[in-house]
């Protein structure tokens, strides 16, 4: 865990980077006024920026300042890559990048057997990469100034049920190929971050995100930030238990929503009540006839979805509900169902504050998740002493010792 | 919402005050050595708690620096009150109150009819405030340092069903009696928060706590936060339908959890089942003397609760869930069958991951959650101005404008 002092750096630094963003180039005597940290504490973190590749120097030629040689400013660097998402789905890689100003540059995806070593998924990921940077088409990203990457991988990671050996070495692989740190969580609790940033819920500060897929899982945003609950398992709404009397479920409980919601539990159900489709793609093209078979199964499933996340509003209170994975395809004919259960069952005063839409990201969700991951628990802060508060510090620029840090301050 | 750089301030006025409390006294050249902030920043932040009362100056006697006057030092003021918490619940008033140092130094209670006008109830409070300040006995408490109020009520603040115009009447007459801001919050949800403190849960980061009493609710503490949902309303656990087909529920529901474990709905189901007990006393007497009816009932009661729990610990991960309310005082023979349900619902792989525990606080809870409130959002950040990054900024104390905040910079 960072303790409150290294919490304050990171603090410090996201300041600085935030006074770039909205003021664009300013001198470091311009970014002691706005920021009123101690010239030593903002020049370690300058220091830090520049050597990264985050932040770079220009003389800035338009407003001499009057006397003497102008004022050195700086500025993000627009053509650093900051962070690279990958998401190692079941059976495809997912990738996507942005830049220091948290703009997404680029993304790509490429489907594999499922199964693939990790060694085939992480050079598959690294071409991707490569794709992304122009060294294989004209793209504009540099890596030289990448601090993180981050990962989406199937599975809970860093708590119960975790496979920690695949993991550090996923780990390892990625470290020797790019060089800098590895932060990894569950894809679909990245892909709730990222609704929340980028997508359906772009912006909102608590956010339940339901994933409708082979599994069912989600996540919470909860005041902006990942959920991730005491041991790193949180939103595995699809083991909560809706039927204990109901068919036995892979995480060894029984009754899950999992075994009534997931694609297939729906294609099975689908099938035993006489109708015909082999995956979503042909389940959807019945809904868009008019199946009345789909249609009522839909309604039955969508009906024990919107109980459960009424109970689960009741409880946490979020203002947006996301539902993605492939059975949010179905539409309206489940969405419908869904948002009618659940507006019975949650408390009726709060009935009107919640709104349940359809996640927008699609397949790069998790990938946009894991950059989202990076930007928010960024390992720059590594590079500072663990406990810095009694540490060593570097001296400031010699050159520039007798400058106040607030220029209103000077006589 | 308070921005980043309000956040960023609070961040350096905790770091001074986690200073002194870790430190002992210190001088303003060792504060800025240790903190790392600006002069300026620093000598804001200090003037700010200098006149609030929470850091007194005294001269450092025993330690000269070995040239000229010996350095003022600075340490947090022990008799500081810092702040009270008031829980005006149905048909009492609780307080109680912290020094700077984040001791509870006292807490007192009284009991009131129901319905009692919030004049009379404020004047009870003052009465039992003045009791823990000295003016009615040996008490060391001085209020002049007191920086705010922190109020529990019943009833949802701030979101959907809450009475505005009440609660404002209500810190209208706390700010005039006690001069100072006022925050409030719905009790239960304060009594999460303090258990997580102070009581059964002390030092958890992820609580679920559920109050079982004449209504049910509960509040969930979030990486060390209370969590207060999109809307102001979360830890609604009593309105979760356990039954759609059930009881009406005051909420304007059907089936509500509350319909089937609240102490009216558990005493109407004991007396409806041939038991006799007219309140939870006579309940828990009937319990000890291992009463068949009353032990089966609360089998059933908790077998209801512990599956809306385990459906909470899917979706939320708390590490410990603390029980409290009148109804836990019928002990094991309702926290067995909680347990026991909570075990064969909650997820195979997170079962050993959950403690279940009885709440410790009592009738304290709500006062001691609401100092939290306060010790948590201070509104001495309300000082400062909205958005100061580019604002004014006070001078340096002028005797000390060429001291170089950093000592060890010094030549």
């Amino acid at each position: 865990m960072p303790g409150p002092l290294s919490q304050l750096r990171r603090g410090h630094e996201e300041l600085v980077l935030g006074l770039l963003r909205r003021h664009g180039p300013l001198s470091r005597g311009e970014l002691g006024k706005h920021c009123g940290l101690s010239r030593t504490t903002l020049y370690d973190i300058l220091a830090e920026l520049v050597a990264s590749g985050a932040v770079v120097a220009a003389t800035q030629q338009e407003a001499p300042r009057g006397r003497g040689r102008p004022a050195e400013t700086l500025t993000l660097n627009p053509d650093a890559g900051q962070a690279i998402g990958i998401d190692f789905a079941r059976r495809a890689v997912h990738v996507a990048a942005v830049n220091v100003a948290h703009e997404v540059v680029g993304s790509a995806s490429e489907p594999h057997p499922a199964g693939l070593p990790w060694e085939e998924r992480v050079e598959l990921a690294a071409r991707l990469v490569r794709g992304l940077t122009g060294a294989h088409g004209g793209g504009a990203l540099r890596l030289g100034a990448l601090s993180a990457i981050g990962v989406g991988v199937v599975g809970p990671v860093g708590g119960p049920g975790d496979d920690p050996k695949g993991h550090d070495r996923l780990a390892g692989l990625l470290r020797e190929r790019f060089g800098v740190p590895v932060l990894a969580d569950n894809n679909t609790r990245l892909a709730a971050l990222a609704e929340s940033i980028w997508g359906a819920a772009t912006g909102v500060e608590d956010v339940l995100y339901l994933r409708l897929s082979h599994g069912v899982g989600g996540g919470l945003v909860v005041g902006g930030a990942l959920h991730r609950g005491a041991y790193g398992l949180s939103g595995e709404f699809g083991h909560i238990t809706v039927d204990p009397a109901g068919a036995r479920c892979d995480c060894g409980g029984s009754g899950c929503l999992e075994t009534v919601a997931s694609i297939r539990a729906v294609l099975d159900a689908y099938r035993a009540a006489g109708g015909r489709a082999e995956d979503v793609p042909e389940l959807v093209k019945a809904v868009r006839e008019g199946d009345a078979v789909a249609l009522g199964l839909l309604r039955e499933v969508g009906s024990r979805i919107g109980a459960v996340l009424a109970a689960l509003c009741n409880a946490i209170g979020p203002s947006v509900i996301v539902v993605g994975g492939e059975l949010a395809e179905t539409g309206v004919a489940l969405l419908e169902p869904i948002e009618e259960s659940l507006g019975a069952q949650i408390m009726p005063v709060t009935r009107n504050r919640v709104s349940l839409r359809r996640a927008t990201l699609g397949e790069a969700a998790g990938a946009l998740g894991a950059i989202a991951l990076v930007l928010h628990e960024s390992p720059l802060l590594s590079r500072y002493p663990a406990d810095g508060d009694e540490g060593e510090r570097r001296p400031a620029a010699p050159d520039r010792a007798e400058e106040p840090m607030n220029p209103a301050r000077r006589p």
